[in-house]
């Protein structure tokens, strides 16, 4: 039986998302073009993802910190590949109250400029150093196309901005906070990723170069989901933050960002979700069990009461569905909003001792003892469910995996049943933007596999230099 | 002793309260005019502030959700009132991208316009009621004099907004989270309040009523620290939210508002701190005790790190400072900082079995036994701390309370002793605005105290209407 309210996944993909996001109420549009409203459903995601990335950020020595949202012209525009890159995007505030502004002021599209003209006031001896901040906040960039979660123009995000005494420090910090990503990623959204350099075409403006998280979604696109950049000293240069280091020498300090945002819950929609509706790792669904008590019986009512007081205790998130609706009703609303466990407690099965248990990802149900462990039984089937979503996931990818130096095989693949490619590069932005040419491929990430003599170029056939990770992406 | 980087809070309040600011790194300006940056230590205040309210919203019924930060004109134009109270202070974007706006987008002022439009779209029916949704953002409003916390153009607040099928479900909301304020502000700032209602004058602009909490600071200037609103129809007529009510008739919705900001955070200074720097009561502060081990003694280094072990299992968020700077400065910092606990470890104490306990709002040093029960006695003396923090703010506040019919005895309190004043009022806004002549005197708010025959308008003479606070304002 399939919610008739969802175009088919293998159907239509694109509107497939948009009926999931509809109907799993994450999002609606606003009469702010470019603009989403984050409902409740969905922001009680943003919600926990926040509160498991925080503790990650504060566990590795970082503090949170509230920059302006507005900059002012010249000081966005000290850092000149920054503002190549962000300029043609920004919104810019010209009137404030009743008067026309002398400087207009941009919405922050990020907030490396502010933090560097933070740092260049505070920093001033390698005893202030290292200084490891970050920041919750809404960004703006005045994106043309839009999708909810993937690309509006203003988008929830967290950017960690961090300055050291040392260069190694500093790429020690960029390579640290990849890893916190990969971490999150994996126990906790269940998506497997790929980490990897971005090519210097596709590196953050102004970065000496970004690493990337790049996850594969069903389709076989690729969504980039979170980066972590070292700037080297080019923002201490633009911006003027020296230190006395240890000799006692003037030195431009090195600095990183980081950061990732809301798209993080569409790549959770597209890598998990089915015909049925929203699919959620119960590690970041924010609803993790729903107790179904079927029918009007007091043994029913107290056994929902009993675990849910059990679950609760146990730090399970838990409720009681005990609404004026039918149980079918019932069950089909849950699985659109992505509930991971659910409890049916039904007058039957109570006379034989039983109780059922359903799973969101395989839709499975078994019946289990009333009277069993109920923390252990739960805790063991959501450890289940969250580690057979990693699974699924990793195989949908490692299928949609493909090796090849073939650029006649590349356009084929492109064509047929899209993915990640592993192919040669000699490092020209030339061959790079021949990919393109195919279908918009992109690389997505530069590998550290080795390379050896005689493997060549996927485009020119030269000597390759890297090994790079191309596909098409959002 | 006296911290001598902190001007005394008796000669100058304003230069003590921004020495306060600084000393205890909250804040510091920016090169965004009329914005302050939110450092790790007035970050950390707003994020305590942030998980208890959001507790308490939670606890009754509330969910959070995300609007766009822009509002185009036209939208928010519709209500009438509003946009009179708000369009002279709104900042407007003009261009986006590479491109002149067909039409200016408002950074939000505030937030109803945007609920109203989403509840328009949502509400159909009695059943979609209510809806009791909040949002924790940030605003902008274009204020020509700023204050860090106080008054700055861009702050952090939560905005709650509510939509239901009732007037008196809308009116018994608005009250609910008035007390939920005052409970709040009560239990964990240590901040006594009034509470009432806003005169026609004060009220929020396109409300039928304003409820607020009104605080008094040290200096004898009172905060409006937080306020709700009951909006009735008003909203509902502009931006067309009607429902099919049980009658099934269509009806338009009753809604509210209610919200409280990083404004608080200078309530906190100006109630509590004093000439050695920040004071924090315990239940809102972000670090609540420091263990200080005094030399390098193995004994003292264990019994820290035990301290630490049980204090935080107990979940009072403590920390060890084995910096390598001298106690003394230690001590100092830790003051300013306003941690309300300071535990001193020295080997000449342990060898007699004793270690220090400092107490931040009275800063009295004891002695305890080092082998006592670590976390009752500091759980004991916290509570302490915050019963004290309480009392001392009461007894201020009642010895800066007055209350006068003659216009010459208010004049005289404002010269030389302001605070708040209770005086009748006829209902007028002459008079209201007479007593804005005096030293800039508003009113706070009308109580509900019984107004008796006889009783006259502090200004007029005419027969009372109400019993009303007045006092001078930040």
């Amino acid at each position: 039986m399939k919610n008739k309210a969802i175009t088919s996944r293998d159907v239509d993909f694109a509107k497939w998302y948009t009926d999931i996001v509809r109907c799993a109420k994450l999002a609606e549009y606003s009469n702010t073009k470019g603009c989403v409203i984050l409902e409740p459903n969905g922001y009680a995601i943003w919600e926990k993802i926040q509160s498991v990335l925080d503790k990650m950020f504060k566990k590795t020595g970082h503090q949170n910190i509230y920059m302006p949202m507005l900059i002012p012209e010249n000081l966005l525009k000290k850092e000149g590949e920054l503002v190549e890159g962000f300029a043609p995007e920004c919104a810019w505030v010209t009137v404030g109250g009743q008067n026309v502004l002398d400087e207009r002021l941009a919405i922050r599209p990020t907030s490396e400029t502010l933090f560097s003209d933070y740092y260049s006031l505070k920093v001033k001896s390698y005893r202030d150093l290292p200084k490891l901040y970050n920041q919750w906040c809404s960004v703006l960039r005045w994106e043309k196309e839009t999708r909810p979660f993937l690309r509006t123009r203003e988008f929830l995000w967290q950017e960690g901005h961090t300055v050291h005494a040392t260069s190694e420090e500093a790429e020690a910090e960029t390579l640290r906070m990849l890893n916190v990503y990969k971490e999150f990623f994996e126990k906790y959204l269940a998506i497997p990723v790929i980490l990897g350099k971005k090519t210097e075409k596709e590196k953050f403006a102004g970065a000496e170069y970004t690493y990337t998280v790049e996850a594969l979604m069903y389709n076989g696109v690729s969504l980039q989901s979170a980066t972590s950049h070292y700037f080297g000293q080019k923002f201490a240069k633009a911006y003027g933050i020296k230190f006395l280091n240890k000799d006692n020498e003037w030195e431009y300090a090195y600095q990183t960002s980081w950061g990732c945002s809301t798209r993080m819950i569409g790549g959770l929609i597209m890598v998990h979700s089915d015909d049925n509706g929203l699919v959620l790792p119960p590690n970041i669904a924010p609803k993790q069990v729903v107790i179904v008590p079927i029918g009007e019986d007091e043994n029913v009512k107290q056994l929902a009461n009993k675990y849910l007081g059990l679950l609760t205790d146990a730090n399970i998130c838990a409720f009681i569905d005990d609404s004026n609706r039918s149980p079918g009703f019932k069950f089909a609303e849950h699985e659109v909003n992505g509930i991971p466990v659910r409890i049916e407690i039904g007058v039957r099965d109570l006379e034989k001792g039983e109780v059922t248990l359903a799973r969101r990802d395989t839709r499975e149900k078994t019946n289990v003892k009333a009277d069993c462990d109920i923390v252990k039984t739960v805790k063991n089937l959501m450890q289940d469910i969250q580690d057979n979503l990693y699974d699924r996931a990793l195989k949908r990818r490692n299928l949609l995996t493909y090796r090849t130096d073939d650029l006649k095989e590349v356009e084929n693949i492109i064509k047929t049943k899209p993915g990640f490619i592993y192919a040669h590069w000699c490092g020209d932005e030339a061959c790079e933007l021949k990919m393109k040419e195919i279908g918009g491929i992109k690389s997505r990430c530069i590998t550290d596999e080795q390379v050896h003599d005689g493997d060549k170029c996927v485009v020119c056939h030269k000597p390759a230099k890297y090994m790079v990770v191309w596909g098409t992406q959002y």
